[in-house]
């Protein structure tokens, strides 16, 4: 219901509170219009878009700091994939009331990770609904004409890279959802809050963009699973790989969970959530993609290798023997 | 879950299905990667954002055709408003479950519209979710450096103008609710279609874009009713107007319905889901606007003037007294 002496609607006055502060770039006109500007300087503009549902991607009880950062950061991580720069986003929020205990940190959360990115809000809709809570971001970044990085440029002999650690967030689900990953770690509380961290919050990692950008003949980032996203990888490539299951890296929490056997390394590969970049960069500029990604401060490795041919990537033991893996990523149908 | 030997998981199944075939544009890159590219041709991109939501912005047994085109359409109603070309959209869809005959229907209607409308899908998101579905699009337009129209132009003296007609959609939704308004129309089965039609359908008007951009000091789309959505354009201006009430344009539908009483004008200026442009033009080019409107094939109508003041803009009747309006338009919170 809207006052009679006072236009702004219930809905408007929520923007204006909690999220005008956050629409710093000027092409946003502080949201008091029905569109944003974006400006290309000449420069194409990378648009990706990720939906975060509650129950699905984040548990109702997660911190609304969090629930903000992964909103965003999700999308992040597909910019840094692409080898783009972050130029600015839109939101859509799906509430099921203006809960101010809820928005209040909720829109802390995202201010600082708008302004730590460098990616302002451009705008946004907010909306009622009976239903889980949703967020939908639309995220914009700049590249070079034509710089884009895509999935399907990988070719055989290229070494299969990714960043940080692989596994974390699935594992940190598991904790919070009481299953037996929790038991593995005893009561290394410490342990079990990287995970769940990881999970919740997760790293994009921006600051690898234009090194990718250089060096990487395909790169996405992992979101569903490590093995089903390099399959998709390679089948956007034409090619295959071999994965060296030893040479993952793990955080010291999740390689303690498999050393115990509490986890398997089909979970790790299969289970989602890491929001880490896959890559596959040409033998002969990898030695300087290490050297930049050590500059840029972010951890790569090399798991294996893209090879000719059209099967599911493999992912070989310690043996030298492939891995069943019954399922190769999250799928939402 | 993902079959061992088909990377495909049954999302990207969905969408290779349902929405490959929409996305035309080179920059959705068949919708086979992480992100699409726009060009932006040294023009500025206009980005506007919207989500409809089962059970608020449409009814959970609307056909899915008119979903989709109702979620692509109040998106290009903003870009219309706003003086801007369509380029493009992305999408993100919650769905409970893969239903081959919602889906069906609703990619056919999504992508008859995307055609029609010279806007393809870029990409997308597709979730699931146990609760109402949602789909959120973003859309892009293209505008002359700096030609967006704003909300904050209006200057006193200006005709206050909307396109096509005022109420339809709230009094369509009345009828589907099976309120008075059903009854207002006795058995005028095609007067009831028609206000259904407008809710469940509108009829964004890009066909005016140039022509707002042209002639308009300010601009925005009615969505969520007239007299709100006017309060917000003089507020954001820092001007006031006078409507004359007995001007706004009707259907002949909702124009029986207020002559039998049935609904009010009140309900007819605060409804909201028009989708019609609100604008102003200075007197001085007010006869060319009309003109052009004429060749652009759109309906325009002067219903009132901008005047100086920061007061509430007053609905007058064909007396000239002030007509009390409880509720200006809708509000989600």
């Amino acid at each position: 219901m809207t006052d009679r002496n006072n236009p702004a609607s219930g809905e408007d006055s929520l923007i204006a509170r909690y999220f005008r502060p956050l629409a710093t770039d000027p092409g946003a006109f502080d949201l008091g219009d029905d569109a944003a500007i974006l400006k290309a300087h000449g420069e194409d503009i990378v648009v990706t878009t990720d939906a975060i549902v509650e129950g699905v991607h984040f548990l109702p009880d997660d911190p609304p700091d969090t629930v903000a950062r992964k909103a965003l950061r999700v999308n992040l991580s597909d910019l840094a994939a692409k080898g783009a720069i972050p130029a600015g986003f839109v939101l859509t929020l799906a509430l099921r009331s203006a809960d101010e205990a809820w928005l209040t940190p909720f829109a802390r959360g995202l201010g600082e990770d708008a302004t730590h990115f460098g990616c302002p809000l451009l705008g946004g809709d907010t909306v009622s609904t009976p239903g889980p809570l949703m967020i939908s971001v639309t995220a914009f970044g700049r590249v070079p004409p034509g710089a884009m990085v895509h999935r399907s440029g990988a070719k055989p002999g290229d070494r299969v890279v990714v960043t940080g650690t692989i596994g974390d967030a699935t594992l940190g689900l598991a904790i919070l959802r009481g299953r037996a990953a929790a038991a593995g770690l005893g009561d290394d509380a410490a342990a079990k809050e990287l995970l769940v961290r990881r999970y919740r919050v997760p790293q994009p990692r921006n600051a690898l963009a234009k090194v990718v950008r250089h060096h990487a003949h395909a790169a996405m980032d992992v979101s569903d699973g490590l093995a089903g996203d390099l399959a998709k990888l390679c089948a956007a490539s034409g090619v295959s790989a071999i994965i060296d299951a030893a040479s993952i890296p793990l955080s010291a929490a999740a390689a303690t969970l498999l050393a115990r056997g509490t986890a398997g390394i089909e979970t790790v590969v299969s289970g989602g959530d890491d929001y880490e970049i896959l890559c596959t960069i040409p033998e002969a500029g990898f030695e300087a993609f290490v050297r930049e990604a050590g500059i840029a401060g972010v951890a790569v490795t090399s798991i294996g290798t893209i090879i000719a041919g059209t099967s599911v990537p493999k992912f070989l033991d310690a043996q030298g023997r492939e891995i069943p893996l019954p399922r190769l990523s999250y799928s939402h149908f």
